[in-house]
């Protein structure tokens, strides 16, 4: 089982930005601890971060055929990008979508994703564990 | 670790509705899955369904002071109860909203929440991991 | 041929309620012209009313593999509940959905039915006689 | 007691038209059952198909002092045609509504009607049954 | 002069609820002052609370023929229930809105009411107080 | 100077259609009326009617080159033609839209007028003053 | 037969405003013409120009039991003015609603008109005439 | 206690405006009223009238650390006026909105308040009532 | 292979009409373009225009088994007759949707095709060469 | 080079009102401070406030063929007022739109100016430097 | 004649991707057979695919003053690319815009085309046919 | 004080680019006047451009720290970039927005900004101006 994690926009700035929306974890952090619940069942991890959207559709093309699943927390382009949707759709790897603050209570702008259906599921809301829950859900879907 | 399950209109017909939507796994055999993964962590569950929606208010009341957290399937009523959503905010025990099916990928209708902004988080699609998951997750926010 | 009868929130004021939009025939009277033209036909009649959402549910859950088909008024649930859509869509029994008045001629709230989409057909605007009506409809679906 | 059945654009070709949505009946078929069930009933059936809105039209105006009722199956003019409805609220003869499918379950713009709010009724989703229903409704109206 | 003040969901937590939108009386202490008030004008008062829809609509109901004003806190349903607004025309028992918040300072889905038109005025955003000058208003309507 | 005065659908039935809202003046007298004023400015008048959009077209067509002005009451189409719309840009003869009624006082889908953009001016509410004013508003334009 | 006119803000400047909208006829040339043809007719006008919404109020209040129609070019407050609606409806006196410019072929903020519907009739898009028919159509009215 | 009460546009019309919607009484019997009742409560009043938004505003303004409560009937600048909106907040005198007619059984532009959001409550729909009501509620702010 | 070209209204005047928008080529030198293109490739050719909707519905009715492709060119009623859009679903010709300019670059109502969705694809923008190139277009899908 | 600074509602409360949203200087102190820049430049100022919409409509009036530039905050009427739009395109002056807030960051309501399309340019959201900054815009317009 | 064809994201995958939407032909066939059509006209072709909106934006810069026409599949950019529509405005280069799939037939999100408005035409929905068609069509822009 | 210059998609054309909309002056030269204004303030400047999104976001995150005020043009991105907005809260360095021309004047799309709500002020429509105005407008939020 292999699974590619893709982190979008501005999730490099984790723990330094906006902590009282976004927590003080590290995107570091949330690695070492997805590594972690892989390793306890054995699933293979591939983790990244991108600000630019073209290498997010890139990174997924890219797992076609290769990884079992995408676990995607496509940031900002959840709410705006058609383009990601279609490489989701073209690829055909199943794809969980997920975000660690509740979109929901946040600006309607936040409220709308053109991902969602094209993905399998998804898990907001709970910080670093909404990556750690991911692991569990992609083995289900392998 | 107290955790109230709530099971709302229609989901006691899970197994024999729409499996092609849903599944054919039952709310039994999920009360079952959801139960071995608490006793593997410690947590008491209480699992409950009804088409009522006051109902389901009457029993988010009832968890006040009483129970560390609540998971709710709130099903169709997810899309229309401001009732319920007020109850949610009134007693203050933390709730996650969980869905069997990615409710993104169907109606437009299905696709808002009324309860979603007075929950802590979301997992949707995932059929009966969704309950499952959500042990974890409740397991990070009592 | 066995056909129940489902009559939705203030359907038992029939009679007494504003006459100039409902007329002035009783839910009892309908009952029995129903009963009467179901007699000529061979059909079997089971006939209810509640205020309850949840009732109206429970009644939908309890028709299947018993009742051939249902006829529901819903009155003003008609336009706002999604839990009666997915009880009508779990079930599996073909449902004629039927009012007394022409909803289309009044406010543009009741211009939406949200159960339409499951059920079979729609007959509306005659009064007594959209029940008696619907007692034929339902033969033609058993 | 003379009814008129009037039936708009693309009715023509009924039972080689999508089947899968309309049937295999044929507007002549159609013609035969009504004629039938009127017979039964005393009622005289003028019944008459075009593509014309400007027709359908003017064939309402020739009712006005002449037919007790008018049946009219507008098709794709429902959703479109203020002319219609003032035709209709004109002349002032008591008109039904019928449709051979279920409207409500299909694209968003069927499901709005211009002319419900001057007709007295509907009766929609039943096929060639919908016509004959129209007979027994309209009697009443008479 | 005979009241029936009805209180919808939610409101049995009065003064646990969320303090800082809906204060720190509850709903007994309301109910005395109610009382209080209404002994100095020799109103009959019958007080109720439900969570139940359905039993509001019961209620409504009850009060034809023997009370002589409805002073209705709907709570949530105000804002989607299209059941208790055709109750409260079918009874024809005249009906003052109330809320202890201003709703019109709130979420955008509670600037909506339902019922409003229905009802012959509103009382709004003055805690306990709006329940009591509701008794000076229901005199006037009597 | 030659005006050519259009009359779309229904308006055949003045006089005799929803006397309410339309007067009890018939299009002959109306037509008399035109022509009086008329004769008295030496304007010469052409005056139809028609229930088809596409012949209100054609004779829009027709008077290219021949007439100096047209007064156009479309009536229904009014509200929904973009192919009128079209042909009076087309032929570029300075066009009058009238109306007999005050369409801003009535439903929602009377308020758009398709054609307004292309006209030069409106007329509305007068009856059938609303055409008599028209033969002088015709005359400055010519 | 007494007729007030009142114009509303920014048409003290007619004549130098956006010519290529407005023409260069002044307000003072178009009372001119409204006197002349107001002599020929026996009709008494009372001529006035305003940019406060307020004064155009209380004109319209003065009118009630002294003139027999109003006739009101209200310009921008056309479009945002509940006061004005109200003030045309408080005092019953008939009123026509007159613009120079077609309005329907501007900008789509200037196509909703706050008082068509408390108006009699609109004649617009005719420049200095449209005040000149609203002569002869005050004279309908009287 | 010092109460300042403050009335909009045509509201020195009422009992001679629209009374099937405003009632007969007049605004002096109103205020008369009104004092009546303060005088019982040991309440200062002022009671004033104007057609001008701009005149509200500074009559607002005058009130900061003068009056200890306003009593606002915005009349039809309730629903478009973003400057008395300002005004309200400008000042932080605590506010209530007030209307003799229930504006939510009106037309759909009078549904939108405004002021409401800054305001502390509202009472809408008792006639002069509502004004005496606003006289306990004033005191309950002070 | 047999291709059918219908034009739609006020294709008639194309030439003379508006200049700017639609060119100064006739529709006579357009049909001797296309059936240049179609004699080199041995297609054959019924070209055809209409202004009214029901002709081209009987139009397309006629080309069910007869013709191989319908090159349509609706105009104005592309943008609002859903007979039309019925009528291409129901005969099951393959259609191509044409026009001569750019319909995306203009009115927003043009931006709107109520029978793209049942046509196969579109070529729009390129005056007559539209027509040209949908023979290329057509004999590749018959 | 002469500068028209007009300001609108409430601004006359600057610095006693809402110092969270619009800080503590007062419109004296902004006034000084135009002042000086101006000195510098050369540039003579005249600085009006006024809670009314017609006196400003007026004030914009008398700048035509005597100021170079007007500077305009128009506070709240810039979200509602149609007439101060027709005043500044009327009289050809050029205008800057200035605002002391970001409005973009507050209620859904303020991000619509009605007066920013006839404006030159905007400067908002930096306190009394918005002002500031407006001196030099306009030495760049005259 | 040289035309530059530029495609955006995920059309890398045609061939692979979604056979049942996109068919079986991969973008190097595409290729050629624009080629093979660009010969046999003399026209040069340069042809390009990119992931990233940028690079697009890029490359359509670069054609300024070097390529006589673009031909442009934006993909999912079609629908939400603000950036891309200026670039093409900018470079004044004349563009067409092609899609292989019929846009109109699929998710409402697609309907709308942000470069519609600039582009000169669109062909969509013949698959690789588009872009060979749009050889044809760009030798008429050139 | 250290300014960061961002420029987004586009502006490199600036000059040659539609110059009736953005002016002749170019980039450099813009550049040019922005580090003269800087030099007699003393405040230094880093000026960049790029057409990719995601660039800009990175760009964003390095003045974390570093710069003092960012000022950014973000061009065609202003409209929909939900990541760029993410990316100025998350880096929290105050940011001010600019636009060459008045974006409210031109095309609905363009009236909406997504980054505005995240940046302390918008200066727009004064073309090389803007960009000057904003080094005096940075050195007060220092």
């Amino acid at each position: 089982m292999k699974i590619l994690f893709l982190n979008g926009p501005n999730l490099n700035l984790l723990g330094q930005r906006e902590p009282a929306v976004y927590g003080r974890t590290t995107l570091a952090e949330i690695e070492t601890a997805v590594r972690k619940r892989a390793g306890e069942t054995g699933a293979a991890i591939d983790f990244r971060q991108t600000n630019l959207e073209g290498e997010l559709i890139n990174w997924i093309h890219s797992a076609k055929g290769v990884m079992d699943v995408i676990v995607l927390n496509a940031a900002a382009y959840t709410h705006t990008s058609v383009a990601l949707r279609d490489a989701i759709a073209a690829v055909g790897v199943p794809t969980i979508e997920i975000h660690l603050s509740n979109t929901h209570a946040r600006e309607a702008f936040r409220h709308q994703s053109m991902i969602a259906p094209v993905c399998r599921g998804q898990i907001a809301g709970f910080g670093a564990l909404s990556y750690v829950l991911a692991v569990d859900a992609a083995l289900s879907l392998g």
